[in-house]
């Protein structure tokens, strides 16, 4: 999907929500668990129930990887039932030396077919350009995740520089604002102003929203431009809204109170 | 396997090689490709070549994950045929916060019963701590890289501190020697010298002898410790010494002088 046909969806549909499908066999309401496929049963009533609320749905392959050969069926069946017009991010982290990373941008890009991935910088140069080398797709980078351990590594500071600035400095001329994107948690969100200095028009994907604490104000205040550039994740705060036999109305009651929270913010910093 | 039986591997095999199975369609011999299944009948060929040769095997998923469900079943088999006594290392380079990392380290350890997975840092504590919780199951962490890449990052200083030192220092405390490797490419060798002050006793997982142009000499002089300490890989070297029908010889051949030359380095080091 390019950059133009992203920001007309947002339009559109008056949301910039991503739905993350870290879809948790515990967690799923019990009469899935007899079906011949419970991964996909389940994300296909989530995706029915919401599809017309949110931009973009992000599968967490750690949640299918752990099935093993059958999880790997459910994320094929899932990617294949998400409608055309949802940019769909394979959030796998990968990231390896180049011909190794082409690799990886084969699978997710022309096996699985989707939009576009994540990738950790560590590695270099050499492990980020392969995945920008194809047409509508696109790289997500980690610049500044939303987890306690992003302290760790990512504020090691380079004179007055905190690594994951650097991380962004670098390789947003590595690509363009055409296919390349950076991850930003929600739960950092003040944070989100110095990096529009360096960064005013790439797309932001931010987790952390929700169940993680983040807040979707803060993000829209801090980080949102002319074009919107953001895609906001929820995953288990819509997944499991209830466990029970109303998990799908319950889960597109939690998609349409974000999505209406998203359209007072687009309209009041005039995206639409 | 454990620390112990790795180190009486080693001894026994007077070997410390690991052999990489970047196994790509587009190089083995022309005979495979109408198989059932080439890449895991190639990969058995040279597992019954090398195996009494080596005391690693390093699938590198990348490789796999290109030819999605297939790929996967050709990995499931490849790490099913190879014996007991090989420590087997998915070269995934996962990591992802917390929950998610969990799955990874079920997939890996669990479903696909290897003993070690490499893994990256960028995420830090949360994301790696969760496969270091599988008695017997290693997480090889990448510290300083063999790529032209690793220079973006990895060198990066805080005060007199590289980021690849930060993060050994960092994360060997998170774990113990029984549970935690790191990577550090055979291309930048002089830096196991000072690698090992922080380090003295942590199993190094070494990539980019071969091919990559690294020396098994130098590593041995720089990084080798009273217990060996190391896994040294070689992939494309010995996959591909040949791609007529002599294969399975000429990678024995290549392992072979491989192998001698380890053993040479055990004796000289005192280790055998």
């Amino acid at each position: 999907m390019t950059r133009e046909q992203l920001i007309e969806n947002i339009k559109k549909k008056k949301s910039f929500l991503c739905i993350g499908l870290d879809t948790d066999l515990d967690k799923i309401p019990e009469h899935f668990k007899n079906t011949e496929d419970p991964i996909f049963a389940f994300n296909k009533s989530i995706i029915d129930a919401t599809k017309d609320l949110a931009v973009a749905f992000k599968p967490n392959l750690a949640f299918y990887e752990r099935h093993g050969l059958q999880g790997w069926k459910s994320l094929e069946r899932t990617i294949d039932y998400l409608p055309e017009d949802i940019f769909v991010i394979a959030d796998a982290k990968r990231g390896d030396i180049g011909n190794s990373s082409s690799y990886y941008a084969t699978a997710f890009f022309e096996q699985l077919k989707c939009d576009s991935v994540t990738v950790a910088p560590y590695m270099g140069e050499d492990s980020i350009k392969p995945f920008l080398s194809f047409p509508g797709k696109w790289a997500i980078v980690l610049a500044l995740t939303s987890n306690p351990g992003a302290l760790d590594f990512q504020f090691i500071y380079d004179k007055d520089t905190p690594l994951y600035q650097r991380v962004i400095k670098r390789i947003k001329d590595w690509g363009t604002i055409d296919n390349t994107m950076f991850v930003v948690g929600a739960t950092r969100a003040e944070m989100l102003s110095d990096i529009r200095k360096i960064i005013p028009d790439h797309f932001l994907l931010v987790p952390g929203v929700g169940a993680q604490g983040g807040s979707l104000k803060d993000v829209a205040h801090h980080g949102m431009n002319s074009d919107c550039g953001l895609l906001v994740n929820a995953s288990r705060s819509i997944l499991y809204a209830s466990s029970g036999s109303d998990f799908e109305s319950a889960a597109r009651a939690q998609a349409e109170s974000i999505q209406s929270e998203m359209e007072t913010l687009l309209r009041e910093k005039n995206v639409i």
